[in-house]
């Protein structure tokens, strides 16, 4: 953040284009996380963070503003989280814009500390040679820094570790094939990107070791929302016995969720599905039609797994298994 | 057929462009096939059957043609049958070229007879208000006509039962989105196209009544091989106990596989998945790279689903239970 300025990489234009947006305003801010130029839990979390102290700032209506903010995508755990954080921290203080550009600026510097914690626990469970699997991108472009399920395997081939990664495609949005292989190559860390439907078959051949997925909200007894297709990547694991583990911050923790029937799930424009967007020969980002012309499509944009298929949830504490009483206890910890 | 020439929709060019290939030598149709301008299990047999016939009235060196002819898709099994079929009523034959169009053509015949029968035992299982999920596309332009998983939900809509059918989008091809969506606008049966990640959530929110798919060859088992994805969505359906059909006719069995292993799976470009096809604004049909740049995939085109996640076989002598005893006894009744 600068003078009223927040920057974020447009993740729309990824991986075709790096451009470095400038957001001037809550609102202009608010349009970047509902269009997914910013996305990603920790990077949804951060940018909220700002978005709200760019509110007191400017001396918006800040339950206006807030409500706006928290309207912008209904699943993401760290959006309520940050929002709340920064209005509490600034509501009653002497100079509120301070104490919200404060607030907002240490919800970010934990997000990085705490990915990096994710990944020095989660590196304990990939050993040499492992082939993992993953779904969406919950790599750094997720985050402020590091990223959830990608900080093991970082720190995993910092620790000299061989590492190939199968990259679920993630349709609608391809955020597997777009960001997480982007990232993935950037990092020079071999990889295959793999249409969501081949996750079954290639564990059928038993060729996968682990899952690890992101989360963008966590329920009081376990249950993770995280981007669709997360639960069948989920039931096939537990069918074909590879553990499957999900990496999130503690602020993912939504206790007063009791389980994952009270997540609110976000359903998208139909146009994800009917349209693709990519790049053609001559370097043009087109948006074509895959579908037949005068198709319908539901686009659920989040599913939910209950905790019973997760083997545990790596977090900036330590690794748990996905039970209420667990939780809880973490959660104390980490706010003692 | 028509002289020497045979007649082939061009499914590359849908759902965009309808338009009707002239195939006028078994290379050339040999080349249909690989190209998956001409594709299902029916279409497939059938098309191979006219190919093989091609080669006996142009003279070619038949040990060659029919080689060349089984190298086009490895996993599919009306095509084996169909290329021997012709193979064995021509090569004794005192005028083999006219003994193999006869043939070829009883082949087309009797596929679209089976197809119709499919559609009369599969629809008994449709209930009026029905919600059907359905992957890759087993409709009539899979096959001769009527379709397999398709034909149930035709004779059940002609029967005046009401349906609704979630459609697999089917990436990496997209045979979902594109034909089996254009199959059903035409047919003005209510439909939405979703993400192949987006099948569990929808069954775990118990909108499914059942699944019905296609199959590209069955094991003597029961095990069956079809479109990759299938595996998956019937580990899910069983997860939330959706029944799971498979519909299809007799000439898919191969007994000389003893099961799904036998099966072998064809591994296709990464390009398939690299890459989308489909309509821009203007009009154009267009590929564009919907991965980041420098990616590679993993395409396999097939998995092979265990006959344990499988509730029934729909073939044209009725609904069998997949088991050895009752597929063996199920042949012996069809050539009785």
């Amino acid at each position: 953040m600068e003078k009223t300025s927040v920057f974020l990489i447009d993740q729309n234009l990824l991986p075709f284009t790096f451009n470095v947006h400038e957001s001037r305003s809550y609102r202009d801010t608010c349009a970047a996380i509902k269009s997914m130029m910013v996305r990603g839990a920790g990077a949804i979390g951060a940018a909220s963070g700002f978005a709200m102290a760019q509110a007191f700032m400017s001396g918006a209506d800040i339950k206006k503003a807030k409500k706006a903010i928290e309207a912008t995508r209904p699943t993401a755990q760290n959006l309520f989280y940050s929002v709340q954080r920064v209005f509490d921290a600034a509501i009653n203080s002497a100079d509120p814009a301070r104490a919200a550009v404060n607030e907002a600026q240490k919800i970010a510097d934990e997000d990085a500390e705490s990915c990096r914690n994710i990944g020095k626990y989660g590196s304990k469970l990939i050993k040499n040679g492992y082939r993992i699997l993953t779904h969406c991108n919950a790599g750094w472009l997720a985050f402020v820094d590091h990223g959830s399920a990608l900080a093991p395997i970082y720190k995993a081939r910092d620790q000299g570790k061989k590492i190939f990664v199968y990259v679920d495609e993630t349709r609608p949005r391809g955020q597997g094939a777009k960001l997480t292989a982007w990232e993935l190559k950037n990092e020079r860390i071999p990889f295959a990107v793999i249409a969501d439907n081949a996750a079954a078959h290639i564990m059928s051949r038993s060729k996968v070791d682990m899952v690890i997925v992101g989360a963008d909200r966590i329920a009081a007894n376990g249950d993770v929302a995280n981007k669709i297709g997360t639960l069948e990547k989920a039931i096939i694991a537990k069918e074909f016995k590879v553990p499957f583990y999900v990496a999130a911050p503690i602020s993912t923790f939504d206790l007063s969720c009791k389980n994952g029937k009270d997540i609110p799930i976000e359903n998208r424009a139909e146009e994800e599905v009917l349209y693709q967007k990519g790049e053609t020969k001559n370097g043009r980002i087109e948006s074509i039609l895959v579908c037949a012309p005068g198709s319908r499509a539901l686009n659920p944009a989040f599913d939910v797994t209950p905790a019973k298929y997760i083997s545990g949830i790596i977090t900036e504490m330590g690794i748990i298994r996905p039970s209420a009483n667990l939780i809880k206890s973490l959660i104390n910890k980490k706010s003692a």
